[in-house]
Formats: structure tokens, sequence, C-alpha cells
């Protein structure tokens, strides 16, 4: 499991001259990491009596993030895994029946589109909950809250442009067009939400 | 050393109540994790026959990368080490010799301005590299460097928002002038630097 490497052994192996783990983990690392700050910014705003209107909303949050940061540290292996079974397809024979070939290959690069796409989904909800904590948490971490949303946006763009090269190789046309309607929806809305949040960060 | 520990455990130590680590040492773990991407492009690029032009600078790019992420992934720690000292700063007792508690306070908040600084502009100087691998390193691996050029992006923004909070108590105004300048320049060029390289990412 990546997320139990240590941090300079797992650089140490996306820089290797192997495909995987690359950016796509690294999204899904980035939302995880996004997820933390969340959680610790509601976490230094519950108990502060300056705070005690927000106890309950950053309870719920606190507890939110944690969820998130677990998902996306489990993410890092899902989206290295189906990356593999793209790779696994490629080198099915090419004397194989030919459907089956390219079944096997339409099918692996789905996976490898829809586990980058949840990601970017989810680091963008978590964006949600991240302009809440920079609005009514501490206002001592609100330079926290910032960098998550900044690691939150890249997360959302870094998975987006996972599932765009998947989509390169796949032919089911209606599935193209709900994917690419749902990214295009998501570039636009991280970009909007950025910088939403930061315009509430003032320093 | 942060770099050492398990990745969901670093996670883990963001998300408590405590303000360490935080933002700070998250700017510079995105820097480290661009660094890596930018390794990996170069070492995808290194031996393959349709890149042999590009060798001789591929092969110098990894082995400035790898310097950068051990750098940044140190980095990880003196940000920690510097919020540090400021916390430990503003616990001199309000009643010791004034000037000599201020010019403590005064002191590592410099310190505190001038780690996240460096970790900017190391950052904003390593897109040049990622600018060259996404130009001419194996295209396979161009989403990698996308997601290498959108991190380092972060990583700079991040860091200056932890160099501004420090900025915040400094009263040295050669200081603030000089640093404010580097800031504002360091700011506009990682988000142009961002869009330039992105654009050569056809998807």
């Amino acid at each position: 499991m990546l997320g139990e490497m240590k941090f300079n052994n797992f650089t140490k192996k996306i820089a290797s001259n192997s495909p995987v783990p690359g950016g796509g983990s690294v999204a899904a690392m980035g939302a995880a990491v996004a997820a933390a700050l969340t959680e610790m910014v509601a976490n230094l705003t519950i108990g502060k009596k300056k705070y005690v209107l927000e106890q309950e909303e950053m309870e719920k949050i606190a507890g939110l993030a944690e969820k998130y940061r677990e998902k996306f540290s489990r993410d890092m292996d899902r989206d290295a895994e189906a990356f593999d079974s793209v790779m696994e397809a490629y080198k099915i024979p090419k004397d194989t029946e030919e459907e089956k070939r390219s079944n096997a290959i339409q099918s692996a690069a789905k996976k490898a589109a829809e586990v980058p796409l949840e990601v970017a989904r989810d680091a963008f909800e978590l964006m949600k909950w991240i302009e809440i904590v920079v609005e009514k948490g501490n206002s001592n971490a609100v330079t926290d809250g910032a960098v998550a949303a900044m690691m939150a946006r890249t997360a959302v763009l870094s998975a987006l442009y996972n599932v765009k090269i998947n989509l390169c190789s796949i032919t089911d046309q209606s599935f193209l067009r709900k994917t690419e309607s749902e990214v295009k929806q998501l570039e636009e809305g991280c970009q909007i939400m950025e910088r939403k949040i930061l315009a509430k960060v003032k320093l």
C-alpha cells in the first residue's frame, strides 16, 4: 500500500523509470493532504471559546475530512492498479481473437478513467468543506486552509489529466460524451472554487 | 524527520490539532513530489531510441530533480522547526527585558519567512526543468509533467502564504520591502509558468 510507505521512499518510487506510481497517484496524494489540512483547521477550531458557535459544524467537518483523507490514501493504490490493468490488456497478444483483446483494453481504459474521475469529484466536493473552515474556522490557521484549497484544486486538475489520457483509447461514444462533459464541469468548478476560497484569505 | 514517516502517519500528524506540521511543510512536500515526477519523466526518456538527441539533457535534469527532491524533503522539517522557533519566542515571558523578547520574535519570524521563501524560489526554479521535460521528454509521460507543473505552482503559492503570514509580525521595513517584492514576482511568475507549461500538453 503506497500510503504505508515512508514518504521519501514513495517519492523515490515515483522518480524511478517506471510509469507507476505517477501523476494519478500523486493527484490522490494531493487530495489526501488537502483533506488532512481541512481536518487540522477544524480540529484547531474545536474547543476554542471564540468559536463556540462553530463547534458542531467543525466536528462534522473534522469527521468528514478524516474519511476523505483515508479514502484518498486508498485511491493512490487504486489509480496505480487501474493503470497496471491497462498495461496488461495491451500485452494480450495481437493474434488473440481481435474482439477479446479489444474488449479487455476498452474495459481496462474505462476503469482507468473512472478511478481518477472519482478522485476529481471527491476532491471537488472537499473544496466545499475547505471553504467553510477558511470562512468560519480558527483564523490563526487560515493559511493552512488556503494551502488545502490550492492542493485540492491541483488534485482535481491532476486527476482530470489522467481521466483525459485514458479517454484517448476509449471508443464508446456515449461514455466519452458523458465523461467529457463532467471533466469540463469539474475543471471549471475547481478553479472557480479556488479563487472564491483564496479571496476570503486576507493577508 | 517528516520524510521518513509513513505517508499515512504524516497526514494523520497534519490532521491533528497541533499547528505543526501544517501548510508550510505541505508546500515543501508538494515541491518534493513535483521534483519526483520531473525525475520520472526524465528517467522515462533516458535510453529511448526515439529521444536519443535529448539523452544528455534528460540525464542532467534527472540529476538536478533528484537533488531538488531531497532538498524539499528536508525543507518539510526546516519549515516546521522555523515555525516552532516563532512559537518559542512568543512564549518568552512578557516581563523579560522588552528588547530581548522583541528581538527574539523578530529574528524567529524572519527565519520563518526565509525558509518558505527559499522553498518558493526553488520550486519556481524547478518549473524551468518541468517545462523542458514536458516539451522534449517521453510523450507517454506528458500528463505526469503536467501534474508536476501544477504541483510546483501550488508549492510556490503555498510557501508564499507562509512567507506572508510571517511578514505580519516583522517590523524591519527594508526586509519587508525586499521580501514583499520577491513574493509578488514569484506569485505572478509561477502562474505564468504553469499556464505556459500546460499549454504544451495537448489532450
